[in-house]
């Protein structure tokens, strides 16, 4: 185990916030492993990028010899929604959670070590709990307190309604930790209130109280919205070798560091010394490559990632896109056709003309011949678009 | 079982609210027995006339061929107050919970027919309930609801701290009404919030809601209060003859029809008789009698009302106590000794005088002697002090 600061240099590596940092290196003092506790949805997962910030920080913990539990919440899973309001989610049986489970398994040990992971479900003590014992655990809490979470209290400010098994799921969350015995638990700043329930439940029940690490929410590929599924500017965990390559390739130079920091397995002085090389008049473009080769060596293996190079070099030289693309702006609402984007990028003067070439099949987009014209391009994204021999754009969806 | 017309009637004596009425007639056109449904405290019972209110509406339902179910809240007893907060509340175990319910069947089958009541223990069901069912059952309310019943809406406003469990109580007594299939549910107006959410849980779970019939809080022996133990204004049912004879006959004529209408079973139009009668120039201390004999009856049987009565006229005559003696009203505060409450009265010029009076043997209360000066009397009372032969005075201690 490694000396107690440079463990805590390592776990502050991207962490946006650590209650209570004081208690931690006490326990770190103490060298013994601690528990270490991160919750997952029990629904079907589709990992992407801003999912394994979390996971990494989890890696850290682990290279640091400590024991990681990994915890899917199947109990409230497998209850649903009981409030009935949403018809989307209805109870999952036994059998779909440890399907997913199973998923997570796979993705997820890209990652983590599996022969020093535990993976928990809540179901476990949770479907031996009664009635009784979940009134003794709401006793622990008063509705104030629960209100002062930021949902609740703009919802309640709103007179929008908050059923009462909504204040049940935050302390069973905060129980799991009192369970689980947790040193520390991880998660997203948007958990805060939740990770700080562990600690106050944990209190209540005579242990000390867990620490809190929170980890940032991940900038999408765009550098401005959280990555998401439905904004489009993400990188999924499952894609292939030329996705996870090329779209880590369209990343702005400033975007990389943060990816650098929060994504990349690199020792923080090798990151250091990267930017001290592009200072020094080092192409960007390397270091965007070393990384892209980093993730898809990490998904896919080495040989993908030579090859995804190999591709991506070709593809990229054989159309010859230069190194200097300009990059333009096109605010696209609710989405917009290429033909249009096209003319407003300024790479045709016309709609009619850009609509003309791509009949012709001179258009590319992101090195592939283009060949419908009302293909939909959405905000979040960042595409290069070819007109012709010589005309490109890097161009900026809003 | 009689027509709907003269059951509504019954229904309604004394009744301070019933909803929804309509529904309660077309239950009652239906013909079958109504499932009645009314809950008590598992603590150790030590019933008051107050109580009984409730009892002997129960007991019309029963006149009129109901099946009565006399519902003992064990659940939530035997789990005590989980919060910690209350240390006078501790669990209750089985046994003593047990040996309650034993002490209710005792004092309640003096008003209620054994043969036609089920005694019921919401353990019974509650015990059965994991945490789950407990989660479902929180989704069917909203916090915006229950933060409107008025000790919370008061607390919360008064930043007063409220448990979470707090809400879960009043769903668990609004499940029992789903388990017991209850027609219609009994209890004071105070219990309004909660008997509602019987009905609300009900619909949730598609059945018919139940109709809820509220009873006023009885006035005690001083006619202005709520009967309650702590003001020492009320009659136990567990009290000897003696007591609910001579209490009885303390209450003043006003009061007298209030229990008439709310504790005697005698019928709405004799007691219309006996007023008219009274108006007619009837001495209404016969009527008052009357009462007192009924109560005597009801929980030591007739011939302790018989010797109730000799005694009380025996008592009375031998100490030619004039039916006309002057009532006095002297405020105590938190208690006062007697001999200072006689001077208070007008009894004697000083308090020096009082205690020689006492000293001598020459005061009684209530017909007996007295030999402490010290004795403490307390507000809510009223008792009939004679000092000598001839001075008397009903004091009314406030």
């Amino acid at each position: 185990m490694k000396e107690v600061g440079a463990a805590m240099s390592l776990i502050r590596r991207g962490t946006e916030e650590l209650l209570i940092e004081a208690e931690l290196v006490e326990k770190l003092k103490s060298g013994r492993p601690l528990r270490v506790k991160a919750g997952f949805d029990p629904t079907a997962p589709d990992l992407h990028f801003g999912h394994t910030v979390l996971i990494n920080k989890l890696r850290h913990f682990q290279e640091l010899g400590h024991h990681i539990m990994f915890l899917i919440g199947d109990f409230t899973g497998m209850i649903g929604d009981p409030s009935g309001k949403n018809a989307t989610r209805p109870p999952l049986s036994r059998e779909q959670v440890l399907a997913n489970a199973e998923t997570y398994r796979e993705q997820v040990f890209k990652i983590l070590d599996p022969e020093r992971t535990e993976i928990c479900f809540n179901s476990a003590w949770m479907n031996e709990m009664d009635a009784a014992g979940m009134i003794r655990l709401a006793a622990q809490q008063t509705v104030a307190r629960m209100l002062e979470r930021d949902d609740f209290a703009k919802r309640y400010a709103g007179e929008q309604p908050i059923s009462i098994h909504e204040f049940l799921y935050p302390l069973c969350q905060g129980y799991d930790s009192v369970v689980m015995k947790a040193d520390i638990e991880l998660g997203g700043t948007d958990q805060r209130f939740n990770l700080l329930m562990g600690r106050e439940l944990q209190k209540h029940y005579g242990q000390a109280p867990q620490c809190v690490l929170m980890m940032p929410l991940l900038e999408g590929l765009d550098g401005v919205n959280k990555m998401s599924k439905s904004l489009g500017n993400y990188i999924g965990i499952a894609e292939s070798p030329k996705e996870i390559f090329g779209k880590t390739m369209s990343i702005s130079d400033n975007l990389m560091w943060r990816y650098y920091d929060l994504l990349s397995f690199r020792d923080t002085n090798e990151i250091t010394a990267l930017k001290a090389e592009i200072e020094a008049g080092r192409n960007p473009r390397d270091v965007k490559v070393m990384l892209a080769q980093e993730f898809v060596t990490r998904f896919h293996g080495q040989k993908a990632a030579i090859d995804a190079l190999a591709d991506f070099e070709a593809r990229f030289q054989k159309n010859e896109i230069p190194d200097d693309i300009p990059e333009v702006r096109v605010a696209v609402g609710s989405g917009m056709p290429v033909f249009k984007v096209i003319q407003e990028a300024g790479l045709t003067g016309t709609t009619s003309e850009a609509s003309r070439m791509i009949e012709q099949g001179a258009v590319k987009l992101d090195g592939e011949r283009l060949e419908d014209r009302m293909r939909l391009l959405l905000a979040g994204n960042r595409v290069v678009l070819q007109v012709g021999k010589r005309k490109f754009a890097a161009v900026v969806l809003e």
